[in-house]
């Protein structure tokens, strides 16, 4: 199937590894010019020379922390004309509710709901213009289905879904869609710190903590990031201009309400 | 993007036109073997061969209505083995609520709910031994968002939905997946004969009511029926196989809730 | 607090035990006269007397089925002028999908669908008419998390809430609401029989069985039909007017989703 | 009914008009004792003597801004033991996405997300232990349905609305409740701000602007207080145990989607 995206820009956020790696690789894969974002300078490379050596797009490497404003500015440097943004960020570790504090929630608030806010509002309007633009949140199967350990991860990305939803209705005449995609479990370096983080809390072996995810979720195994990556190249299609304001689970069907 | 679909056996029900020809016509650009299915000989068998002129799959004709267990016994005697099973058929007309009788009621739950669930009970443990399936219903946006002059559209289809989620998450582990796609307003033969309905109840002209559909659409436009059939043949897609339950909205970011 | 019920007249199906039964005594207690409804008349008696002993409203017994025709006949002749119907019902044995057959479709779907939905449209017109109504289905928690063992149950149920949604939007304005209360886990007799088909599928005791279910309960216990039966005389009273079109669960905090 | 309120200690946020005195209101009259907040003395002073005239139950006023510090602790200050949490807030003002910046977002998000979770933070520990607890967040309808002028007030209402979700399946086994309420389009000084606003924007007069609003209203009506407040008080009862999670939404049926 051709997704019709070769030559399009793609800035994508935090994709030296992980769900955002495996976008960004689908993107280049598709023919996309692509931005590998990280904080770390040799993570970054490494990722953008794999893109390179596999694939013919362009791949360029900003080094910056998005959730700044002079890494945003970089992060913004990278396109004159961008035509799909993907948000992503890191999320905090599993902490109790009655542990957090002020401080941390405004951490977490500016780096996984304003932060993200900021940058859509930085690319839509020429989007708009030019009459194409894809934005992609990924954010976490938690916002259907919250869980308590969880409460500064889920509370900045449900409320990053609301705003993201509310403007995709005055966006999408102009052929800018906005979708987020919802991943529960996937093979990711982020799901074996956070393996090790539940386990302590948990007062269980990484292994216990292991079997007790697959024994629950409905498909038995995780995700590969490149199921989710494709999904989000999907998205990103010339041909997906109707799909818009979506919550598309990335779970292996594991939530059990009414999506 | 490489869908896997290739040799693929799909069972398209309704598919002699609309957005069942769509998915038929998605599937077969893929590689799929693909059963045209209709109740007129003649539009079943125009169907066919334009998808034969244009794609090297192997294209099966099903004259058969399939609300009926004789309809629906043809269909299944298509393939042996079948790997894709996309549920789908003609809607009633908008009636006010207060004007359907127990008939009319027997007869829609019938077609749209009970027929489909016994194409599903037919085909779905062989998908389950053999390791791989895929089943999309077609549906409506109407199953988030009712409308009191479709009552028996979106009864049946809220159903319907309601089946597929509680056994999809058994069926997951197996590498068979069932998801729904719910359009909201395409350029189809379906769209136009609804468009008059309307047009009728509202004491409007049919260029009238479309301005009126139009302006009241977010996106300000009609859905294409390629574009729908691209996201069913994403969903049958072998990397989809962690894309489970799911209610996709191809709507043009109309509806108003979250998602 | 009054809840201005006095002297209303509710019809409440399937009341002469269990959650309708609740239903009923609250809107008694309530100063409303009751409908008691049920197919044995030895137990309607009973249950209609027990509402004489402790209360002053006038209670009316109609021994009927009400998914048949005479049924409903019966119980619509009750009351010239009805103010509040409670749609309500036994539901399906649990039974996995690949068992049921199209005749028991039919049957669960014209008791548990069309049935209630010819009730509405008997009293709705009146109500509309008369500036008041308030008409309460006791569905299931299940309308959100549909189990696979109870197909039968929660189809019906979905498409019977998707039609009074829709339906409900036009009768709101003359002071007519529609809402669902979404029961799970109330110590009823329907809970015990539940208890022992469970029990019996899954190859346990039923003691281990009810342990089972309490452990898997949010709040560690059953509901009290009391509780169930106060939250509809809520939604019936005066001042709920503004209350539409909602689905309120009474599932002690159960469903891990947004609601 | 009986709502079983007497000498409950209830601390309603922003309580001195609007919807927060609407729900004092209902809990002083059910015997609760109740504290009205407001940031300006005389308004607090007027509401309260308000409630002292009609009810027997205890007044407390504190003139606090609960979106710092000191104000949460005068707040907390005013009983030992509180029994009930109403969470409220006045909200911000319409203004389009791309007009806001990251000052006004920080402020926002600490006044109507992390403000009120600190609330939360520090009266359930003691609800637990004490077996008793009913926390209600007055949120809106916005919350299901989110509006392009309004993500200021939908994105932090939210974002809480994910939190209490999450937190509330661990408290309810100790007859500790959380609940939302979601208004639309009541009669109050709010409303009648936020339609001169909104006028403004959309360069119309307020006459137009409130029949645009009546006209686009199922129920055809705007709610008044006192319903608001009985749905609280309702929320609040002993009896209301088995009610938790819930968004119930106070809209006139105004919502198009299934809640």
């Amino acid at each position: 199937m051709d997704l019709g995206l070769n030559g399009r820009n793609a800035i994508v956020m935090a994709s030296s590894r992980g769900l955002g790696f495996a976008c960004a690789e689908a993107l280049a894969r598709e023919g996309a010019n692509v931005t590998i974002n990280g904080r770390n300078a040799e993570v970054v490379r490494a990722a953008s020379d794999t893109l390179r050596e596999s694939y013919d797009s362009r791949v360029c490497e900003v080094v910056a922390d998005a959730s700044t404003q002079e890494g945003r500015k970089l992060l913004l440097s990278a396109y004159e004309n961008p035509d799909i943004l993907i948000l992503n960020g890191g999320g905090p570790p599993p902490i109790p509710f009655q542990k957090t504090d002020e401080k941390v929630w405004q951490k977490t608030l500016n780096e996984t709901l304003t932060s993200p806010l900021l940058m859509v509002q930085a690319v839509i309007e020429g989007m708009k213009k030019r009459k194409f633009g894809r934005i992609v949140a990924i954010t976490s199967a938690m916002v259907k289905s919250p869980h308590p350990l969880m409460t500064l991860s889920h509370a900045p990305r449900t409320g990053l879904t609301s705003v993201l939803k509310s403007i995709s209705r005055e966006s999408v005449k102009h052929n800018v869609t906005i979708n987020q995609l919802l991943p529960e479990r996937f093979e990711t370096e982020r799901h074996r710190s956070l393996l090790k983080s539940t386990a302590k809390l948990q007062n269980k072996s990484v292994e216990e903590a292991e079997q007790d995810i697959k024994t629950s979720l409905a498909s038995g195994r995780l995700g590969r990031p490149e199921e989710f990556g494709d999904a989000c190249a999907f998205l990103c299609a010339a041909q997906s201009g109707y799909i818009c304001g979506q919550n598309l689970m990335l779970d292996g069907g594991n939530y059990k309400g009414q999506s």
